[in-house]
Formats: C-alpha cells, sequence, structure tokens
C-alpha cells in the first residue's frame, strides 16, 4: 500500500513529506494508521545528527496513538480496530527481562530494533524501490505504520488521539519514573531538574503520588507558572543564587530530597541531582539522555553515606501492561495532559513543530493526520 | 582511673604503650573494659596519615568487645557485667536518621564524634595533664574506654570477645553490606570484587543468603583458596585475562551480576562493579573507602538502561538491633569467623598487627588485652 509520511532522507534537512510504499504486516505484527503524533526531543536529537548510530534514510516518530487496520498470521492479542499506542519499549513477556519482573527492558526485538527494520529484519517502508528504515520500532511520522504485536499497548476507545499520543513517550516517562522506578510515597520531598515536558510529568506524578514539597529547577523563568500549573510547590532558579545550588536544595528539604529527577541530560545537573539527595537514603533519578561521550562523575562517599543513583528509561514501564492505567489515569482526570499539547499542526508542517521545539517556544506538539 | 593505651601521638610513628588518665562515665556514658580488639584498615588508615581529618594524639581502635564496669547517671539500656561491642555508627532511636527506619546512619553524636570527643564536646582520656582524643567514638585501643550508652551493643554472654569483636567492623560491614543494604535473594549471582576481610566477609552473606553464583576478583592467587572456604564458587584474577574483564564478568552471569561488591576502595574497580551489573536491575555497592579526592564515574547510560550505584557503611546494620543477630548467627554457625582471625596479638605487640596487614600477611589480626 501506499502511505503519506515525512521522511527524513539524512541528518539535519528538514524531513520531506512524500507518498512512500508499506507492505503489509508478516506473521505476528499489526498494521497501524496513526490518527496523531507527538514531536519528540528524542526524534530531534537523531535528526540533527547527535546519534551516532541514528539511521537514514527513516520515517521519525515514536510518540503516537493509532487504529490497528490488519493483524498478520498469528496476531491474537488486537485486533483490527482496537486503539493502541506504539511502544518503542515493547514487552514480549517472554524474555528474561520481561520474566524477571524486575525491569521494563524487554529485549526480545532489541538487536533489530536498533538497525532499524523489524524483527525478521528488512523493513515495511520503501521509496523509489529503495528501503526507508524504521525508527525506534515505531515509525510514526507515516500515516500507516507496522509494528509487532509485542509493539502495541492497546488502550481504551474514548481517549482522543491528539492527547493520549503523548502517552506514547513523555507522559510515561516523566509519571513512571516517580511511580514505578522511583515509587515516590506520600509526604516525600521532590526535587525535578529542567521543566520541559518530562519535568512537568514527573512534577504531576509526584502530585499524585502525594508528595509533600515538589521543587522544581530550571534556568528559565518562564517555567515557574509551567511548573505551579501541575503540582510544582517552590521555584529555584539557580542562575539568581548566590551559592551553590546544592546546599541550597538540602537547606530548603531540611536535610536533601527524598527523590530528585534529572530531566536535562546535563552531567553536572546529574551530579548535583544526586548530592541533593537526602544522607541515609535520598534516591536520584536519571531521566535525561546525556550527549554521546559525556560521564557522570562523584564523590563514593556520597554513595557510602546512603545516596543511590538510579535511571529510569520509558518511565520504569511496562508498555502493554502500564499505558493503559496510565489513558485511564488521564481520562479520569489523575493527571493532565491538554495543556501540555501547545501546538497542534498537520503533517506538512511536522518541520515547524521541530523549529517551535528549538526555539523553545513549546511545551509538546502534536501532529494530527 | 588509669588505664593501658596503645596511644598514636602523631601520624606515621608507631603506636606507644602506655597508662593514660581515664575520667569515668558522665550522664549517659558508660565505662567499658576492653577484652580484644581487632586491627582495621581504617585504622591504619588514619595512622598513615591518609585521613585528613585525623586527630592525634588518639587511642585508635573501633573494633572491640569487653564489658560494661560502670554506667554513668540515666543510663538505662545496660548495666554493669553485660557484654558489649561498642558502634562506631550508633543507635539513638530518636533522631530523624534513626526513625526514618531507612538508614542505620544514626547523627545523634556525630559532630562531636568526628571532632575526637564526647558528646558533651571533652575528651575522658589524658596524659600528663592533656587530652589524649577518642576514635571512632571507640578507642578500642585501651584496655577501658568510655562510651555512650547509645554506642554500645548488649550481646549474649557466651560469644567469646577474641572472635566478637570483629563483628564491631568487619563482618557486620560485609555481611552486613549482602543482608541489609543489598538484601541479596537466593538464587542470586554475587561479584565480589577485593577478597580482605570484608570481602570474604560478603562472601560468606551471599552464602547465607542463598545466592548461586559467587565469584570472587581479585588480583592475588592465593585468595583463591580463602574465598572457596567461605562459599565463593568461581575464583577470576584480573591479571590473568587478556581481555577486559567486565564482559568476562557479564558472559559468567549469563548478561551481568545481580549484585557487585566493591570491597577494594578503588575508584576504577567501582565503576567495573557497576558495569558488570545486568541490565535492567544490577545493583552495585560501594563498601571500600576510596583516597580522598578520588571520584567515581561512568556513562549515564549505564543507570538509564537500570543498574543501580548505592553504597552501604557499617554494612546498613543497626548497632543495637542487628549487631547482636550478627554475634548469634555466629554462634550458630550461620557464618564463621575463627578462621579469618589470622593472628592474637598483646597489646605490646599491636605494631605488628599493622605490618602483618601492610604486608599483606593477615585477614584479621587480634589483640587481646
Amino acid at each position: 500500500m501506499k502511505t503519506r509520511a515525512a521522511v527524513a532522507f539524512e541528518a539535519k534537512k528538514p524531513l520531506e513529506i512524500v507518498e512512500v510504499d508499506l507492505e503489509g504486516p508478516k506473521a505476528g505484527e499489526v498494521l497501524v494508521e496513526i490518527k496523531a503524533t507527538g514531536i519528540c526531543h528524542t526524534d530531534a536529537y537523531t535528526l540533527d545528527g547527535f546519534d551516532s548510530e541514528g539511521i537514514f534514510p527513516s520515517i521519525l516518530g515514536h510518540e503516537g496513538a493509532g487504529i490497528i487496520r490488519e493483524i498478520g498470521a498469528g496476531v491474537t492479542s488486537v485486533k483490527p480496530g482496537d486503539h493502541v499506542i506504539p511502544l518503542y519499549t515493547p514487552e514480549c513477556r517472554q524474555c528474561k527481562s520481561c520474566l524477571s519482573q524486575k525491569t521494563n527492558l524487554c529485549t526480545a526485538i532489541r538487536a533489530t530494533q536498533g538497525k532499524g527494520v523489524m524483527p525478521d529484519g528488512t523493513s515495511r517502508f520503501s521509496y523509489k524501490g529503495k528501503p526507508i528504515y524504521h525508527y525506534m520500532g515505531c515509525s510514526t511520522f507515516s500515516n500507516f505504520t507496522v509494528l509487532p504485536e509485542i509493539a502495541v499497548a492497546k488502550i481504551r476507545e474514548d481517549a482522543p488521539f491528539d492527547k493520549s499520543c503523548y502517552i506514547g513517550c513523555g507522559v510515561t516517562t516523566g509519571v513512571g519514573a516517580v511511580v514505578n522506578t522511583a515509587k515516590v510515597t506520600p509526604g516525600s520531598n521532590v526535587v525535578v531538574f529542567g521543566l520541559g515536558g518530562i519535568g512537568l510529568n514527573v512534577i504531576q506524578g509526584a502530585k499524585m503520588a502525594g508528595a509533600d514539597k515538589i521543587i522544581g529547577v530550571d534556568i528559565n523563568d518562564s517555567k515557574e507558572e509551567w511548573g505551579r500549573r501541575f503540582g510544582m510547590t517552590d521555584f529555584v532558579n539557580p542562575k539568581k543564587l548566590t551559592g551553590d545550588i546544592v546546599p541550597h536544595l538540602v537547606t530548603l528539604t531540611d536535610g536533601g530530597a527524598d527523590y530528585t529527577f534529572d530531566c536535562t541530560g546535563n552531567t553536572t545537573v546529574m551530579r548535583q541531582a544526586l548530592e541533593a539527595c537526602h544522607r541515609g537514603w535520598g534516591t536520584s533519578i536519571i531521566i535525561g539522555v546525556a550527549e554521546a561521550g559525556k560521564e557522570i562523575a562523584t564523590r563514593p562517599f556520597q554513595l557510602v553515606t546512603g545516596r543511590n543513583w538510579r535511571g529510569t528509561a520509558f518511565g520504569g514501564a511496562r508498555g502493554r501492561t502500564d499505558v493503559p492505567k496510565i489513558v485511564d489515569w488521564y481520562m479520569n482526570g489523575k493527571i493532565q495532559i491538554d495543556p501540555m499539547i501547545t501546538h497542534t499542526l498537520k503533517l506538512e508542517d511536522i518541520n515547524k513543530g521541530f523549529d517551535l521545539m528549538h526555539e523553545g517556544k513549546s511545551i509538546r506538539s502534536v501532529v494530527v493526520f
């Protein structure tokens, strides 16, 4: 079949809207009509050429929502008409990782996903007879895409696509880091570094989990209003402090935070986030993706005296199990998404969405098909 | 009163055995007759001048066992005749840390302990009219010493002092890191870096906790026999490998260890210990004390993909609550101590104990009074 898609023919060039060829689903695969997709920093990271493992030409996008239109042989867990969110972290429920019940990092299709192909080693997309590669196993910048059955989460049908797509990455990453990875408990003190889309979702996750103090840290004062909208209780702009931020935060939290979250990707901030934790039990969670080659460092004394350094990917969420729950939380009003969708665009305007992100003018831009 | 003690008059000099003056216990304090004390690397670290906060003249020693001989006003939890182990990490059961139930790092007397004095700001020891400072709140290289009530663990009276003293630091640090901090579960794969006294205690803790594979890593082949005696199942000498140790350990553990323990104090080894952990859930615990100024580092990707970096002090043990349990484990044969006590010395020979340690000829030397 043919489908309209935004193709990244090469790094550092705008996406091009073209008709590409799409093969139907093979065994264990499904065809999904994407109804809406968010534009995430990770798409920009790849498009801008920062990801040394980026593959081109490819169809980017990994934060979508849509409807199953066709299923391949042997597919039993979903059927045509089902509403789904594509999962860049699948959940096979069979591999060592899934069976461990200790991580969401399913390894079933990791090798081929990293190479931009489906589990059988080939791509379903092509243009003028040449293959176009998949991206993060999703390629949601296409009106239709093919995914493994284990890489779609079935969700309720009354959830609006142009909002629920954000649960495909940003919402789950932020809220999940609080709920699944840190397991923040009521009464905790929390510090969130970086109040972009992920940071705001950490804030609303912490609020939902019953945190007492939720301190937001950002070098941009305009983020204070955004943070407060989702539950932030205190705001700190490190550029406006006379001293170091770590002792300032330790004082604000009466000895250090119970949980801190880095949503900046800056390794210097990651160290501050660890060291602002309470002696004896504070846990710091790295969410942000650092530049290639950058390392985190601290004195081992920080850990020996009881701070914990951890990280999270996709908010520690098992996609097929936890993503439908987060959709419920949204539909039941336990978390908000609508105010975070600052721009809704048509596919033709997708490059504008990248521009808005680079200019810091959007929290989340969503493309609707 | 007078007591015989080994005094560290200055750094980098042998201890001198002299009669010092000791004031009796003030309110909330107890007088303990030390019957035996281990010589630990931390004593040597201070005596050798590596601890920038080391205070002289002082009476070192923090791994003892003895008998309460006198109690100060208001002391209710112990009485003369009770057998006790001094605690360099006290347990007041009143401070924010104790009440959190999330850490053993009681802060009740931290400030004065770090200054070499009792909680009232003065020392009980003196020599020729000048104060001699306390060390780690214990000063067990003295036949008699004074401790706060909250810094002694009452233990059973049938435990031999010349063995149970080792529970005052080394045994609890190693076994406790497994049981209290990592909470190793049956069937786990464990890697232990550094097979000195702490490493051997980690090994026997892991065995007691039901670990499957217990891999010991040391650059000294003679440690293999020691490790196997306490439950080690595999031995790796990194100097005899052709390639890097991390992929070797990942292969040996079928994807990475569930738990790794650094007992070396070497920050390069600490990084290897983290990176040898299993993706998704592996936890690395730092036990070793690093040189001043040294830092640990890794790529944040190691944490984002699910490894946990933690540390432990005094094995995460609450002294008054957990130390008596470890004494029971020893008396019931669940853990061994006797083979680790390689040398038993008189106080006059205490400097020989330091020499044996520096020469790598002892696992643990114990001084009996």
